[in-house]
């Protein structure tokens, strides 16, 4: 199916930042085609003579437009009082982990992990996992983002799931062990499997080796030669915890960070959630290997670790994205709490209404995402020949009005719930608040199932 | 109307926190008259024999109960699949200043202050705040206020906007100068005049000066003398800022705080917004008066005041309460994320998983709330005789599923969708997203109008 948006205001991402403009937009076999107004380029060309060079080769441009502009060919959505902006990218989460939503609140890290949660996934029949990922996408879907960085620990549940929700999806069986062709393999090879069967245009795989401490220094070094070889991204979860770090330098003498940079894991792409605890030179070394830093805001703060350095961490230019962990310790997917929470926290620790500002925090859910992922230009952005990942956002909600300033409503008044229509990859997973892509009684229906028999 | 309300899981608060129980609950005239299951009860009696002693005087009562409760009487509420619970209590804003959501945004408190928010204050006509008032008691309702304290500059609009939306204010008018009975007279006046002429059920007046930089030493003693005159509560800004600390410090000797205390001002119930810069003795000063402290922490974060010492205030004992404030410096009057922002910023300051609990955040918006404002009983709990102020929260709503642990999810998890309908002294003024007092066409059409000439 091919679309003609129309009435739209686009969020475009501008060299002046982001900007809103009120254009039409073309959508071809799940890509963005063309950004304009086909009425007003017509109009404008008639007085070209009187025009300036910019409003010029903009009406050349227009002019230019290809005869497949006719509407006949394209289904017509009218969007007139919303926001089209490019989907957000979750940078990182656990699906499977949504049945855990609220099990393992106000207590402190190892009741959480080891009384609670490990407990649970370690009875959690293979199913479940499905159905906990598929929950995961329907709350991701709702509330506008539409691609997800996902470290799971259950063969193929989760890309099935992304699948049948039609999410875009960059996937990771997580690892663990001693030696990745040893203890490990049984993971691995689960990982190559996955990637071998599910790869397409909506569904990538990363090396998802689980972190530092449960992985030994062999089996790291192996996932860098391997995503080498695989050409594939890695993620990990690094200096999340004071602990964390303080074992490392035990052990090691060395901050996690230096750790995997003495280990050559972060030569190549790498995605590296959390970072809260940085010391010494841990920023320099992670700028010197443009490193991605997924921040967890709401993670970091709930299981008590803390607020990354943020403020410091976009100051020397390293690549800032967000991510949502998974519900056990969130307790929501909502990306658009996040971004408050982003912005919030971190002009209140800077003590500084202009730190961490709505620009800053979009490019973070959006365009920085799609670098990390090295998908620029085609994921997070409204261009022509990125991917058709859009969510139109209400404009008439009531926690957005009046419509004073739509940038920075999205960062500090939206809640998620002015989402109204979602596309991916140019198709439509969510119409007017209805879900097309999921059965949200049958979801319950299992997950329901899941609670009684596993939590 | 009298209701009956079945099959719905209520919030209920006992001497262990809050408790979750399937309870029907019969409202009559506006107030919550009696919570028990009439079936369940009648079952119960004929066992009563082989019951203990605390289920026999359940059963006792449960026989007691009233003719009246023939469901005859009520319109049955069928609330299957949801939470009931008190309605928020939004416990500082300034409802007049929805018109300027995100006006100014990013920017340092100077430009905030006086090149935006006081010049736009300065244009709007009088009708203007009555609009933008009930935009932004449409919010509130939409995301579960029932009840609001408000400081406003527009003599009698405020009270207005919230008869229109049915919705509970504790209003006042703000009062700024040197002389209550000089400078200050009209606004005093009107001060007086709006509770002569709107007190009501629904409706209180609180005394409400400004802030200590706004209002002199001796308007200040004379709003304390008039606010036991005539028995009135009070509120005022308070420490909000370290400008506004340091100042007082290098005026009068003193922290605002002992500043206020050595004027008498806390010898009576009064309610503090903000506090968040607390020095010296500061905390126990205002625990010997017993004040009501409101926190803000989106306001306070976003204008670059920081955060509150939330942990340390609520370790002493203070009664800490929630407020938004205004949507100039939040920008949303939403409850549900004040709550979880509260929790997750003293977590992650406390580095403590288990700091600001989701049973304390809901306490600081309905009960601690109510006790600040002398309604103990009356509002913010389900109680017998309490004011049937209830909010219907779908448990069937993603963001909450599974609802493994609904009170925490309260914190953690809602976006403040969730909440489809809205019961306010008996009357529901939403139903299934509905809203029954307000005509939000009208509202955006006129909120429009002053957009386009003031801002």
């Amino acid at each position: 199916m091919n679309y003609k948006i129309e009435n739209a205001y686009l969020l475009l991402d501008t060299e002046d930042g982001f900007q809103v403009e009120k254009k039409d937009l073309y959508i071809e076999d799940g890509k963005i085609v063309r950004i304009g107004n086909a009425n007003a380029a017509k109009a404008n060309a008639a007085k070209a003579d009187a025009l300036n060079a910019n409003a010029a080769k903009e009406n050349a441009e227009a002019r230019e437009q290809p005869q497949a502009m006719d509407a006949g060919d394209y289904q017509v959505i009218n969007a007139a009082h919303h926001l089209v902006m490019p989907g957000l990218i979750n940078m990182h989460t656990h699906a499977y982990m949504t049945v855990m939503r609220n099990y393992a609140d106000d207590v402190d890290f190892d009741e959480w992990l080891f009384r609670r949660v490990m407990p649970v996934e370690d009875q959690l029949p293979k199913e479940a996992a499905y159905w906990s990922s598929l929950l995961g996408c329907m709350e991701m879907i709702q509330t506008g983002t539409t691609s997800f960085v996902d470290m799971h620990m259950f063969h193929t549940q989760s890309p099935k799931a992304a699948m049948q929700a039609g999410m875009r999806g960059f996937i990771g069986r997580g690892l663990v062990g001693e030696d990745l062709y040893g203890d490990g393999y049984s993971r691995f090879q689960e990982a190559l499997e996955e990637k071998a069967a599910y790869e397409s245009d909506l569904l990538k795989f990363i090396l998802s080796p689980h972190a530092i401490y449960s992985c030994s220094e062999k089996l790291l070094a192996q996932v860098a030669e391997e995503a080498q070889k695989q050409k594939m991204l890695k993620q990990i979860h690094l200096s999340e915890s004071e602990a964390e770090v303080q074992n490392a330098i035990d052990k090691y003498g060395k901050t996690p960070v230096k750790y995997l940079s003495d280990l050559g894991f972060l030569d190549q792409d790498t995605i590296l959630a959390h970072c809260v605890k940085m010391r010494d030179d841990d920023m320099d070394i992670l700028l010197r290997h443009q490193a991605n830093i997924v921040t967890n805001p709401a993670s970091n703060a709930k299981l008590g670790n803390g607020f990354a350095l943020i403020n410091e961490m976009a100051a020397k230019g390293l690549n800032i994205c967000i991510g949502t962990d998974g519900t056990a310790s969130n307790n929501t997917l909502n990306m658009f709490r996040e971004m408050g929470l982003l912005s919030l926290i971190h002009k209140g620790i800077a003590q500084d209404s202009t730190a961490a500002p709505a620009q800053f925090v979009l490019h973070a859910a959006t365009a920085n995402a799609a670098k990390a992922l090295s998908m620029e230009g085609k994921l997070g952005v409204i261009a022509e020949q990125a991917y058709a990942d859009l969510i139109f956002i209400d404009l008439h909600a009531t926690s957005l009005y009046p419509n004073n300033n739509i940038i920075s409503s999205l960062c500090y008044s939206a809640n998620g719930s002015e989402v109204d229509s979602v596309m991916i990859n140019g198709k439509f997973v969510m119409r007017n608040r209805k879900l097309l892509t999921i059965d949200a009684e049958r979801v319950y229906y299992e997950v329901d199932k899941i609670v009684k028999k596993c939590l």
